[in-house]
């Protein structure tokens, strides 16, 4: 075992033993360790900014690009809203405790679940600095003690966060170990991190498909991540132009590269003719390029502005993360909800559409982690849901879907209250 | 691909449309069914006993032991009672379309989650044929389509039982293709059905440790199942004698080859004396064997009655599902916590006390899936905990601890109801 091994691995002990006294830790407890937070990132303000801008000179000499860099670079306005972001969580109610299902079962045992804290939660991810905030917050404020792994181009800023994090939290008398940082960025230490299922609860990588199809496969804990999200937005019979127009341009355009964004278009043949080159126009000032069926070809191709491409078989199902987006022509709501049911990936999906009917059957019959009527799908997010921030946006099934917030970090346990029952 | 591996494909992909109509089918529809099957259990009776009768000489035939037999073995009694715990489910409300956490954003945006089936559930089980009506009712009230692979001994069986399963149910509406049973046995097949990810949204071993491993391992989509399970009863400082008696005996006694029955006994030392000895001569009617600590040993070797062993450190943490029992004498709760801690599997614990205190710290202080005061740990199971039934008992922390019932077989969207929102 090397020493960075062993070092990864007495993180993994303090960060378990911590778990364990956090399960049970009082919400007032958790909130002024918040609050300390937020205030040591304002009061610590010269100690961070001077260690992001290492990461930042450091960066740019290596060529990192524009988009990249002002990722990494924090400011005093950053941490500002970094520290807002934290009292948001605090503000939040404390998910752990809670007790539902209870009843009385007819042996007079008194039964219920009460929510529990995961235990120990391991998050990789990249660039970002506020992420190593925002995922502490979130951890504890959840009760779950948390090992980070932030990317390499960063360290500097989440040492300095992270040990402010660390001090804050332990004023208020948050367990030792509670926030770990794995200052070692070797990649190597990912590997061995993976296979620790007897100290991590729960793995979470947050990056590219690259990143996450490694810990889905490596890793002998549970994973969650987003994987593949593809999100098709369906124009109805009924839809209101003006609302198509701005729900189709905010969620292809308003931030393309990421998830939730746009990339199919459905549009019903009833209105195509008439919402269809509204559309496109207002997407070809931001120069959108849409790979499109036959019929919307058809419709589009008087306008000489427009970038239009026919579009392939591999553009139905396909995540741009771009500024290009497909479009189809479908006859009805059921030839979307086929559409959608064949090539979505049960993230995002949206109707624009006046019908109350149309509206009712598309929330009910589309399977997908978020399902919104008259809405852009830009809008999956934990701050925007109201969860204060998130850890991770899923796209599976089991145990959570969408936002990863407080209540998402949490399981619950049956608690029984006997009186020398026995069974028969 | 040959013509088994095809077939079975086919019933994926027939499970896969069904679940896609299941998802919106009414509770009536779907109480009709149940009452349906229950109904058909006792009609077709003769039939359905006769397929049996096939199975139960074979069995015998190939020396099958009597125990196994008798779980193989069904009765016009045993046919009475699949019939009431189809009812039983049917009565229980249905969790689907529950809607929670609604609330209307500062923007507008009505946003909640709305509770939806998992999908695809595939159960691979064995022996028990009662075991095809229990999941079978469950994912039917949970809206789920089901791939069974019952075991081969049970083939007959299980043949007769699904396809009552499938008349009764398509009769009353519920689409075709909803229960599906794997019936050629042959183990290479669950090679590929653990591949079918695309399809199973979930599966779930019931079985033996082999089993559940070996799926584990192989499974490409998500798995729930019981891990190893040790158990701990601690008999505190103020405990009522007569309930430390009972309780245990119960634990220990009533069915020691299964998963909840009690493992380890802990002590309190200042009752130790006093209440060890009725502990063990009560389990000493049973043929219990203990495996003491020194302390304990001291105290009970005074009988010679008693079957004992010094234990040794492998008792500690061990899964008996035996007649055999380790019994260690403690200080204190905090000794008996740290014991569970180190030793326990987070499955089932239990404390017996007259001490407010003590059984708040208990239940608050143990991570595991039940955590009992004052009565037996015999009590965790489905039926037991007023779920109608269950698929599997799960150790893990995600999605589900404890008995799986039909709310644990389901799982959430995000519903937003917009009026044409944009992200800011």
């Amino acid at each position: 075992m090397t020493d960075a091994v062993a070092e990864l691995e007495a993180k993994g002990k303090a960060a378990k033993a911590a778990a364990h006294k956090l399960a049970y830790l009082s919400t007032e407890v958790k909130n002024k360790a918040l609050a300390n937070i937020a205030d040591d990132l304002l009061a610590r303000k010269d100690k961070i900014l001077a260690a992001n801008k290492m990461d930042c000179q450091e960066a740019e000499a290596s060529g990192m690009d524009k988009a990249m860099l002002d990722r990494l670079m924090l400011s005093p306005d950053r941490l500002k809203s970094m520290a807002q972001d934290v009292m948001t969580v605090a503000s939040l109610p404390d998910p752990v405790g809670e007790v539902f299902d209870m009843r009385t079962l007819p042996n007079g045992l008194l039964i219920g679940r009460k929510r529990v804290p995961l235990g120990v939660i391991g998050v990789i991810y990249e660039s970002r600095p506020n992420v190593t905030i925002d995922i502490s917050a979130l951890c504890l404020k959840s009760g779950n003690a948390v090992i980070l792994r932030g990317g390499k181009e960063a360290i500097n800023s989440n040492s300095a966060l992270a040990s402010t994090v660390q001090e804050a939290a332990t004023r208020a008398g948050v367990p030792e170990g509670t926030v770990q940082l794995i200052e070692n960025t070797d990649r190597a230490l990912i590997d061995h991190l993976l296979k620790m299922n007897g100290v991590i609860d729960l793995i979470v990588p947050r990056g590219g498909e690259g990143l996450i199809n490694f810990v889905r496969e490596k890793a002998t804990m549970p994973v969650i991540a987003a994987g593949l999200s593809v999100c098709h937005t369906y124009i109805d019979q009924s839809a209101d132009v003006a609302k198509a127009v701005a729900i189709t341009y905010n969620a292809k355009v308003q931030r393309p590269s990421v998830c939730n964004a746009l990339d199919t278009l459905l549009m019903h043949a009833d209105v195509a003719q008439s919402q269809l080159p509204a559309i496109a126009a207002e997407w070809a000032k931001a120069g959108v390029e849409m790979h499109c069926d036959e019929r919307a070809l058809a419709i589009l191709k008087q306008n000489p502005s427009l970038k239009l491409a026919p579009a392939t078989d591999e553009d139905w199902g396909r995540e741009f993360l771009a500024l290009v987006a497909a479009v189809k022509v479908v006859d009805s709501l059921d030839e979307a909800l086929e559409h959608i049911e064949r090539y979505g990936s049960k993230a995002d999906e949206a109707i624009v559409t006046e019908d109350y009917s149309s509206a009712m059957r598309f929330l009910n019959e589309v399977d997908a982690a978020c399902v919104y009527v008259n809405a852009s799908t830009r809008f999956t997010d934990g701050g925007q849901f109201g969860l204060g921030a998130e850890v991770a946006i899923s796209t599976q099934k089991m145990h959570a879907r969408g936002p990863l917030g407080v209540k998402e970090l949490t399981t619950y346990k049956w608690i029984i209250f006997g009186s020398g029952q026995v069974r028969a």
